[in-house]
């Protein structure tokens, strides 16, 4: 985790209170439950609550303290509220095993990160939809290879953007629901010292759903697929990222990251504007999408578990989770305020000397009887000549001066193949697909 | 692709001659509907699918040959089809760019292949069913870091991973579904030179759906979920087969890999008899791992798209789905035949001097009033001598022994603890909850 | 392996012959050494060379037939080879174990692999020394975060390459030294029945170094450093193929691929010249640096070894260096036929109003005593107006109406500040560094 | 970075005072020769020497509210300087650029870095190589594929490791020569505000070589491959680490990691030691391998530059570096303190009924005049009766009675092909190879 990619809420979900919060909780539920089940006695859950309703600090160097001994973080902890809550601490833990809570937490953990997620992401697709309408008709050249292509608006792009985002809330969701799991099963999952219905209360408390059959551990395979979710989200948090960094290269110059009064581009050039909040986010991309390799790595546990998920998992919990919430958060920032320059956008569409309106042509040669074949070469022979003039010469122009395009072609037919609003007739409708 | 790793249904997908078909059925289909809408002559369908009845054979070299010429596939694709077709064929491909037939040709692919997986997956499942309910109650010693740890079945190895791979199942479903659409949408997504009524009509004839939102191309968010879903299926692959590599360890030999008559485990020792057929799925799922990260680095292509993710995919697409078919097959093998020696677990369970029931020693006292450090401490005293012994000592007897032990509780109460069924009673419950 | 990304030279190292004639060779020169000892007949290695001087075929699907039954690769060919020579090729294998051969086999085919891609570094360090030669003094604009920062020269971004891929060619001559190890040491690496002077014999006779220990296997840490070595490779490849992609965009058009006569560049709009080469070379450094991660998961085998870096190996050894050899050539013939367009370049540069001198001011305003806060903020105030203005306004104009400005600098000393030779005067020096 | 993961020494290069350390030693001694060279007043640098030697503190919250308003880094560190040296300090940084400043911090923090990973590497390496000789001759067996194969000794797999990690650090010296370079060579590498022997005095002082040739930046494929090597020595650990959880397993018990007193294995079973800290190791290797993949991605910057390397660096410059330290230093006491159990080693390796020996017996049978496919047919035969025993069967009494066998060999033959020294004849030679 690094500090200045890190937001608060998220952050908070890491901290190591907040972790013992949620094993304390896991373990006074268990307790209540077995104390209805008459395995321990009603006064251990009643203790253990009435301690908690204290609102008492979780004194994290003194369960480390512990743990510096025992080398067994939940033992430790467990040690450390039976000093604050006396004898009738013993009950707590009955007939579970340490990754009963430990797996149980990092899947509260998840899920309410997955919640601020899901919330980052509402925010973001918000952010998109507004620019989008705002831009529905803003006219934009639209760029295969890095090569002008044809028209499309700005608004498409950015319902491009909105409908990839929605489907990555929809694979969140899933994802979410895949890891929102509760195991209290005991040492290796059969449930021996401790009844089902401990785990389907504390499931409950938590609102988590059940993991039907655990080992000692949730399987892994939950989470090398939320991992790998959050790497599919990068991969588009990067799409959006690199096409801001094209569209603000000085050649091009269509769109501008928002740059603040008192912001300086370069120590060395005073001149300098650069879109370093999408470069930022194109490496915090490579990042997350490099966290689901271990995920998918962990999946592969000896036997009924071991332990080598552990580390890979105090790594990845909080960095894929705080820095892609950072990172939702940075592009929504970037899109909202995203200044957007739709002369500079018509500008570069017109300086190709209308070639993007080739394909028009080509279109009406063959309806009018040639062969794509001939078709093609007529229209290529032309354009060529436009773009090795780079954009000085007119190809509607030099059409009009060629005999085999004007032997099936009029004048005002080229012409009219030259028409930029032909492009946009469908806009609304593919708005309609995506905005519903 | 390896030749060795790969079976014909699925290598048949990726055949150049299956690409091929599969473009031409699209082109006929769009034709048709450009036909009904008026764009084109009717009978350039007509001539297309009369030309098909014939059941043509695809000449590979022919079209490979035009395509070293004009550097584009579809272009040599096309260029073929109309010699073949004749005049008519001039109307295919009207207002369509190459992608549309690509994209939506890998749509198939990648749909088919999911299919396939598909009934890998039914197959698997039904593999591990049935030899989890055979040996739903044999036990065997459950292990955390490869240590004994308490009692578990080998019924509920297998549920554990019926219920894994029934996961995958649903993700597979999901990845298939997101994967299966259809963009004719243009050079741009724009729709300017096709009627979305096209898309439509083949996404119907083809049995996929319509792409809301196209750019040049179908955005490869979509490619990274679905290449992702697969690595988490080989990890979840990686995970059996590392099991069975244990258990058929020498020292473990709890289960073994068929042996065929006239094998032979190694050019050297005449006694081996090795996992192989483990050991190589554990390679490949390395390999369909690693295919994920390609794909995620595809989705930021620029601007309405470029062609870089085209030869990432030329690999991935028949590798990842070729390798991951011929693992699933492979491992549905060694479950179906896998030789599983329940007289050698109970054997190795029993090495332990009854160690695996120190958990219920130490619950027992703890019930009986000793705090839960002072009854760790007891149980751990006795255990650590049967460790060091490697078994040789007995932990019931050593329990019996020791007075602060017997002072809370009696021989018969001990010895009550060393009781394998009392492992076994939610066993029913648990086979309930995976199998329904 | 994709047959279109695979050139003949290195696809023949991977070919099963290949393959099956190194072994040969490995147990020939074996079988002479230990007839030299005195443990098999001297008859033994002479049958097996006078046999091969008949340059016999390699019956492959024979080999692959008895591979069937027997399930063990080096066994099956053995038993061909049995069957072609004789008697005598029972003392074939003596002592050795599979993988003795088919380690140093790899290590074969990955040092010829290795000697390719050397000769393909050498021809791409050429091109692109000969292209910057060329250029050396061709002004072109540097870059920076996509943005005009100051002026360099074409000849300074090649040499850039060159430097790059120079110290890739030491990595590569250190990565093959790395692979190049023979290993005979039996099956357990014991050298217990065969003596270590065999292994001197092959290594010597097949042009490896000893590999000082082996267990059954050459450690996979010298595989997993060759073929990172190859992902790094994959990454300068990219580099340079991003930057000829940025410099054949629409709005920039610095350079530009070889266009051959009847390319087609889309098959919908005939006026597209794409950058498709090195967008192919992009996906390709994916698939390369994808092939890096199972590498490294191959480390860690279990024991003496086992058998799951095979399957990878199959896959990755043939795959990453068939495509980086195919890569390297398709960059070396980008380059060598590379479309500069120093007009361009020259224009390209001058339309942002002399923004590009904006450091050269602020540092003779701080020279003449200006703080540097307060130059920087003179320089960018009037920066910012040329940025909006597009480039209309002049940087330079606009200084010399700056009364803050010309309180410190004369019209005379501002305008030396626009001076692009200044920036050229260290290129001979640089050219110096880089080509020696 | 996980802080339970972390050592002092390495954290501590990491710290951001560290880095406005080294920042300012860049400035000044740059500032020293700008004076030397006239281009700036020889009292800038006396100024910024005299005030260091005054030892300030380096009030980091302030420098980062500077940050906050030009959201530029080296600009605020540049003006906070300025406010504590006064007026002199403005001839700092002159004609450089922030790249020059950070790239050539970033390398003398991994320089430094790799210093102490290679003295970690030596601790390392002394361990294994004390632990190997001390168990130089101690039988163990050796497995390939998990399955008993033939004998070895404990020292052999040690000296094993010491081989790998001795290339490791062969590769690491490499990795930190080719990281250790100065860039002082302005805004976009041409040295046309700086002069080159800035460059070679501040590399000087730094302990680093020249760049030969930058762009604003260091190239980053040195970078990819210093990440690169650090993911190859993560393997290697992995290996070890995967080498010790096998050894401890229950059934094989043969070395274990040492077990403080106050130990706790399991919060729920008192009778457990299991192998923690190389589980931790094998999940550690993950992260670190995984590192390496967004440094790959880093190489293809756009231009003379983009800044998406910048948020990666930021995560595994320290990442990477602290939790290699971390595994190193565990690992070594790991080696150091593990126990090593022979007495369990011989009796696992007596286990098979002597199944080791079947090589021996396969050789003597075909120096016998036994063709090699009958030989290993008859020793296979008898050995799949032990193996089917497990073990209670011997190989020797067997074959004893196998008639043909017999045909070919005398008893005495046989059985002096069942003695464990003949294996360790060249351990002493291999050995020397290893250790010199």
């Amino acid at each position: 985790m690094v500090p200045r990619y890190a937001r608060p809420a998220m952050s908070a979900i890491w901290e190591p209170e907040a972790r013992f919060r949620i094993w304390f909780e896991i373990e006074a539920h268990a307790t209540e439950k077995l104390g209805e089940l008459g395995v321990v006695p009603k006064s251990a859950a009643k203790a253990l609550w009435d301690w908690w309703a204290t609102e008492p600090e979780i004194d994290v160097p003194a369960i480390d303290a512990i743990e510096a001994v025992t080398k067994h973080d939940v033992i430790a902890f467990l040690t450390w509220v039976a000093e604050q809550v006396g004898d009738e601490a013993r009950f707590m833990h009955q007939g579970m095993t340490s990754s009963d809570v430990l797996d149980t937490t990092l899947a509260v953990q998840l899920a309410r990160s997955a919640d601020i997620l899901l919330e980052d992401l509402d925010l973001l697709l918000a952010a998109i939809k507004r620019r989008a309408e705002e831009h529905k008709y803003t006219p934009t050249i639209g760029r295969s290879h890095g090569i002008h292509a044809e028209p499309v608006t700005f608004g498409l792009k950015l319902a491009q953007a909105y409908a990839e985002f929605d489907r990555c809330k929809t694979r969140l969701i899933a994802a979410r629901k895949e890891i929102a799991t509760c195991a209290i099963s005991g040492a290796v999952g059969t449930f021996a010292n401790i009844d089902p219905s401990v785990e389907a209360h504390v499931a409950d408390k938590l609102g988590l759903e059940i993991e039907p059959i655990s080992t000692q551990v949730i399987p892994r395979d939950r989470h090398a697929m939320f991992f790998s979710v959050l790497a599919v989200i990068a991969g588009s948090i990067e799409r959006v990222a690199v096409e801001v960094r094209h569209l603000q290269r000085t050649e091009v110059l269509e769109a501008e990251e928002y740059f603040s009064p008192g912001q300086k581009g370069s120590s060395a050039m005073p001149h300098k504007r650069n879109p370093i909040l999408t470069e930022n986010l194109t490496g915090q991309a490579r990042m997350i999408r490099g966290y689901a390799m271990p995920a998918l790595e962990n999946v592969a546990l000896w036997h009924e578990r071991d332990i080598s998920h552990s580390s890979v998992e105090r790594f990845i919990g909080p960095d894929a989770t705080i820095t892609l919430d950072f990172a939702l958060g940075r592009l929504t920032g970037v899109i909202d305020k995203l200044l957007i320059y739709p002369e500079r956008m018509q500008r570069n569409m017109d300086r190709m000397g209308g070639l993007i309106h080739s394909q028009r042509v080509l279109l009406a040669l063959t309806q009018a009887g040639v062969s794509r074949e001939d078709a093609y070469r007529l229209v290529q022979r032309n354009a060529m000549k436009v773009w090795e003039s780079d954009g000085a010469m007119s190809l509607l122009d030099l059409l009009k001066a060629d005999s085999e395009v004007t032997a099936a072609l009029s004048d005002a037919e080229i012409e009219a193949k030259f028409d930029l609003d032909y492009h946009y007739k469908q806009v609304d409708h593919i708005f309609d697909r995506v905005f519903g």
